[in-house]
This record gives C-alpha cells, sequence and structure tokens, in this order.
C-alpha cells in the first residue's frame, strides 16, 4: 500500500536515557518529580530539552513564556505539524505525564530526520510550560493558551501561586518579560499530535499498548454550597434538623450513581469537601463540595449535568436546605480531527502496534490548540491506570510502540 | 398536703442583673462570651461568683481546681446537698450555657437563706472550673472529674490545649497547684441537682418553660476512616473506581436515616469530614469522619451502635473499600434518680410551673458527679433551641420558673 512507510526504528534505551534524564530535574526519591513551572528544576528542564533538540540538529527556540520548540524546516515551507506535551509535573508527580509527550515528539523527528531526510513540510516538536496549575491553580493551560492566544492581560497578576505570587513576578524570575507574552501566539500550526499517558486503566485491561483518542472528553466543575442550621448533635431531634450533611451525602451518592448507572465514559466525582464547623459534636450548618462530571460526547454530557443539577435541587428543596453552585470549570468536549485520526490509525498499522480507540477523561493541551488548527492524541499504556503520583510507569516497550505510531503519523503528513 | 412549700420568691430583676454581671467576663460583642477556664476572664468570673455567694452569707471556697463553692451549713450538718453548673464557655457562646446553672443554684440557696433561714441539711452551690473543652479539647469534664475522683495524674501533662500548653501549665498561672488536684474530691454529697438550658428545641416546640430530665443520654463518637484508591477523575471508569467517597456518602446517609427511623430519642449526627487529598479533580483515595450517636435507653443505645457498625461494615465491603474506626468517646447513659424526680415533680406542682420530662440529648457535668452521688437535671427553654453561640437566649421570666423548681426541690431536700 502506498499509505505505509517501512518500519520505523525507535532505540529503547535512549527513549529510557531522556525519561530518567528529564526526570533528574526535580527528582523527589526515586521515581518522583516535583517540577512546577518558572521554579529553578523546570528552568534546567526546558534548557535540557533544548540541548537535545540543538545537538539533533533542530532549530530551538524558547518562546515568550518559556515553550520550548524545536524546528526541522521542510523544503516546501508552510504552516508547521507540531507534536508535544507538558514539561511541568504535580508535586510531586511522576516521570511520565507530560514529560512522555515532550520527549516522544523530540524522538520522533530525530528519527524521522536520521531516517528520512528532510521533510516536505515543517516538524515541529514542542515542550509546553505548564499544564498541571500545580504552582498556579488558574494558569489553565498557560503555555498552550500562550500559543493559541487565549491569554489576557489581567491573567499576568490574576494568576497567583498557592505561594501567593503572581504568573508575572514568577516569569520575571525565570528570566521572561512576561508583558512579550503575546509573542508567544502562533497561527502558522497546520496539525497538532499529542502524545500522553493515558492516566487510567482502560488500555491495561484491554491489553493493549497504544490508544487513538478520538475525543477530549467536556468536563464540568460545580462548587456547591449546600447550608442548613449548625446545631448541638444531642440536643435537636432528627426529624426537625436542617442537617446539610444529610443533604450533601444524598447528593453526593445521587451523582455518583447517576454516571454510574449511564456507563461509560460518563464518570462523576465528589473530590473535595469542606465542612463548617466540622465539629464531632455539632451539626454542620454548610457543606462545601465539588462535583466534577465528565462526558465527551456534547448530548450526553448535557444530560449528564442536567441530572446532576436536578437532583442537587430536589434533595435540597426536599429537605428544606438551601444549595447553590458555580460552575467554575466548562469546557466543552474536543474532537479529533477525523483526517489526523485516519494518520493515526494508518501509522498503527504500518508499524504493527495494535491500537484501540477512545476519548480521554482527562483535559489535554491539545484542547488549547484545538482553537488554533485540527488535533489528535496517542496514548501509552499506564500501569494500574496510575498518575499524578511517583508511582506512574509505562514500560519502554509501550513507550517505543506509541513514539513509533506518532512518528509514522507525523511521516504520512509531512514527508508524502 | 405535707410535702408543698409556699411560693418560693425569686426576683426577676435580680437573676437578669447575675446574668449579665457573669456574662461581662470574657464578653464579645452584644451577646457573646468566650471565656475559657484558667484564663484571665474566667479568674474574673470566678471572683465574681465568690463575691456573690460571701455577700449572701455562704462560706465560699475556692477548690484545688478552681471549682467554686459556696455553703449554707444545715443545723444538723451531715452530707452535703449540691447544685451548680460550669463557668467556662465556648469560643464565643453564649450567656447561659452552664453560666445560668451556677447562678441558679447560688440564687435558689440565696433565697431560701433569706426566705427560710438556716437549713437542717447542708446546701452548696458549686461553679465548676470546666465543661466545655473549649481551651482543652480533651479536659472531659475537669471540674467535675475533680471532684469525682476521676483525674489521672498523667493528665496534669496529657490534657493540652489547642494551643499547646498543659493544663498544668495553665493552672500554675492562674494561681493554682496543679499537684493539689486530689483535694477537690468530695466524698460527703448526698445529691446532686444540675439545673442547665436545654440547648434544644423540644420545650419550645412544648410551649413549657421547664423540663425535669430524667437522664443523660449515652454518647458514642466514632472516629472512621474509610480508604480506596485515589486516583484521576476523568480516566478512571465508573465501575472500576474503589471511591472512598461513594462509601462515605451512603454511609453517612444511612445513618443519618437509621437513627431518623427510629425516632426519638435516637441522634446521629456525621459533624466532621476530612477528604484525603481534597480536590475536585481526583477520587478521594480516603474520607475520614464522625459518626456521634446518642441514646439514653441502655439496650436502644446498644442497637443503634449495632446498625451503625454493620452499616459501616457493609457498604466498605460491598465496594471493595477499607474501613477502620476508633471509639473516641463512650459514656453510658446516666439516669436521674427516682428520688430526685420525685422532689423535682413536687417542686414544680408547688411553684406552679409546667413541666415535662425528657432526656438530656447532650453531656452535662451531671454525669460525672453521678459516680459519687445521685443527680438530676433542670432544664430551661432556649429560644430556637439554640446553643454553643452567642445567640442563645432563655426568658428571665423562663429562668425564673427554673430556679423556683430547683429551689422547691433543695428546700424539700435540707429543710424537711
Amino acid at each position: 500500500m502506498k499509505d505505509l512507510v517501512e518500519t520505523i526504528s525507535i532505540d529503547p534505551d535512549f527513549v529510557e536515557r531522556c525519561v530518567l534524564e528529564l526526570a533528574s530535574f526535580g527528582a523527589v526519591e526515586e521515581t518522583g518529580v516535583s517540577r512546577t513551572v518558572y521554579s529553578p528544576e523546570w528552568i534546567g528542564a526546558t534548557r535540557c530539552f533544548g540541548q537535545w533538540c540543538a545537538d539533533a540538529g533542530l532549530a530551538v527556540r524558547h518562546d515568550a513564556v518559556g515553550n520550548v520548540w524545536g524546528r526541522l524546516e521542510g523544503s516546501q515551507g508552510g504552516k508547521a505539524i507540531v507534536s508535544g506535551s507538558h514539561i511541568d509535573s504535580q508535586t510531586p508527580g511522576g516521570r511520565y505525564d507530560g514529560a512522555l509527550g515532550a520527549i516522544s515528539a523530540f524522538i520522533a523527528i530525530k528519527a524521522l530526520k536520521e531516517q528520512f531526510g528532510t521533510p516536505l513540510r515543517t516538524l515541529e516538536a514542542v515542550a509546553f510550560c505548564e499544564e498541571e496549575s500545580s504552582r498556579f491553580p488558574n494558569a489553565n493551560f498557560w503555555g498552550s493558551r500562550a500559543i493559541s492566544g487565549r491569554i489576557r492581560d489581567e491573567d499576568l497578576t490574576e494568576v497567583r501561586a498557592f505561594s501567593g505570587e503572581s504568573i508575572e513576578e514568577a516569569m520575571r524570575e525565570a528570566g521572561l518579560d512576561p508583558l512579550r507574552f503575546r509573542e508567544a501566539r502562533r497561527d502558522d500550526i497546520a496539525a497538532f499530535i499529542e502524545l500522553h499517558i493515558e492516566q487510567g486503566p482502560i488500555l491495561e485491561q484491554a491489553g493493549l499498548p497504544v490508544a487513538i483518542v478520538d475525543a477530549i472528553t467536556g468536563i464540568r466543575h460545580y462548587h456547591a454550597s449546600v447550608r442548613g442550621a449548625a446545631n448541638h448533635a444531642g440536643a435537636f431531634p432528627m426529624e426537625i434538623r436542617r442537617d446539610p450533611m444529610a443533604g450533601f451525602a444524598e447528593i453526593a451518592s445521587g451523582v455518583i450513581d447517576t454516571a454510574h448507572r449511564l456507563g461509560r465514559p460518563a464518570v462523576t466525582t465528589v473530590g473535595r469537601v469542606l465542612v463548617s464547623p466540622n465539629f464531632p459534636g455539632i451539626i454542620p450548618g454548610q457543606v462545601d463540595f465539588t462535583v466534577d462530571a465528565r462526558h465527551p460526547d456534547p448530548v450526553a454530557r448535557r444530560r449528564l449535568y442536567a441530572m446532576h443539577e436536578g437532583l442537587m435541587l430536589e434533595v435540597a428543596a426536599r429537605r428544606g436546605l438551601d444549595i447553590d453552585w458555580n460552575v467554575m470549570i466548562d469546557h466543552e468536549p474536543t474532537l479529533s480531527d477525523p483526517q489526523l485520526l485516519g494518520h493515526l490509525a494508518k501509522a498503527a498499522a504500518s508499524q504493527k502496534v495494535p491500537v484501540m480507540t477512545m476519548a480521554s477523561g482527562a483535559a489535554h493541551d491539545a484542547q488549547q490548540m484545538a482553537a488554533i488548527t485540527k488535533v489528535a492524541m496517542i496514548f501509552v499504556r499506564s500501569r494500574d491506570g496510575r498518575s499524578h503520583t511517583p508511582e506512574e510507569f509505562s514500560s519502554v516497550e509501550d513507550m517505543v510502540s506509541g513514539i513509533k505510531v506518532l512518528a509514522a503519523a507525523l511521516h504520512g503528513l509531512a514527508y508524502r
């Protein structure tokens, strides 16, 4: 078949060396990494990535917000085909979340250059500066937002770290001029493919190394507050209480059961609860909680949210409680580009990598990139589905399989 | 009838003046009081109480742990008939919780002395130093424990304030010699009657000013921990999660519903919840929570606890979660002495105060005193059932009614 390329050779030892070298910046104990954006460890990692690209003969550029680009110019010029992921981590996270996507993009382009020479169309590997919100809770994809032109002036001061400093201050400390953030904007990208660890157990359960991601789920975060009357735990008979804990517990059970009943890929999580006053012997006056609800299908998503909202209102009304909520995050699903999905499927077949198709339940930089170009993603199997922990692990064999699929897809896009 | 005494006269203005004067020590804004044991405000209040007693011709004694006693010697000597309550408060609490019981004992004995002269048997009013655990979370009725001989040597250093100091250090700062705590022990008390605000809405709903308390409820505090597997809120399908929040919510709903279904006087409260890691986008790994369950009937109480424990085990097992708990507080119910109940009923009838009988859902010093003497309690109506807040309020009329019942009962016990 004309579309198939020769097997692309990826050196497992080199992949492992790159993972370990990048993980040395911000290393925590045996396998952990704590590398927040604009920290000294992060600066070290961006220099390392830049040096790799330079050594491979790619043109290196550190942009205005600290994204690092390695560029292999195509003979025909035009818009660039880009791959990459973020280089920051949770505190601590592991070696693979984000980092593997930046490493894979670099290794794939280096391999294509070595094995196939100069491409027709330009290829770029990118290490995004920030995705985890692990230093700035509202940074919200700082790197890919800069590239897609979604950062506002006021974000420079309003994006604040857990420890208080603004992202503007942090950028200056890292040697960047925050006022130039607009220069990171790109309008010359033809396609973006992000490789990432799965962060879930679906590939492991299916016995497959790699998935092609056809959608990134829609996410909504409700920050809800249910209020009753705080009173003495002993002196108030049950039937006249207005106990927000009773209401909260029924709501939490209900929203979790709703997603369970709807089945994959619907998920709903109650991850955060704050009780006031939070004493054993006092009926609470208020319970604040979050509901994280996700579905990649735009219609099913709206139905899931409507069920959750209906339940919250019904329980509160029936129990004589006050309830309100704010929607703090509300990301529409991002559908992968059908052409890119086709390239990925052919690439997997050409490299003899068995794959499945799934939606991503997690958010990714690709969602931001979708504002300026067509996107798709590749997932690599995660052991036990773990992520955001030093325990996260993907085998070298699986990483090589993922990188082969990526490289073959980039070959299909840039070399013919 | 021989048992009836003349109406005892209690001056409403004097009651109100005493409440306001004692509330001035540690006053917070309009109606709040913040007066923790051994604080300067507390020292002021104990001196005030002692001065009142001295002015009324009672023999005043500050004991080894700071309880204040006002004694009216009976002509026949023998064991003393004691009334009182605690003089410390929540931070902030109101003017009535505890304070009203000490004030009422003083006013009742002063009135009896003025209106009936020297009693046959000795009467004493007591202001206990500590009941609220508002400075030392494990003080656990410090005043009445000292009197009943339930303080251990190690408590002097193991009872520690929220701010770190030991109760031994606090006692020294208040001018007391902590090593003499055993001198506060009493074995010469014939009966103890505690007047207290209800702290609940039952009297208000019944339209009555005063209740006679036939039991203090049994209380158990479970500190439970349910553990599953923390994972990414998006990438883990519902049906393979081990989500401790789902288990906790089902347990909280279940234990609350169980007490509700059993009906008065069973109560169960989930007042404290701590989630780990407590982020919106992460399935929790652990939920710690308390279950406060109370019943004044020894048999029904055991059944309530068995139902709660059975539910916790069943939910955890069914959901593949780990659960364990510690019982941090476990007070047996305290039954009021039938003879004292009879005295109180006659006293209420003689003073034409309409009363009902109820169990106390809250813990009280009377439980500790029950270890060394027979006990009973009187409740005074609380507006909206509120307590442990500056908003707590009892009307002067209701307080006078309660004090009349107390005074008439003390008359019955000490004058005939």
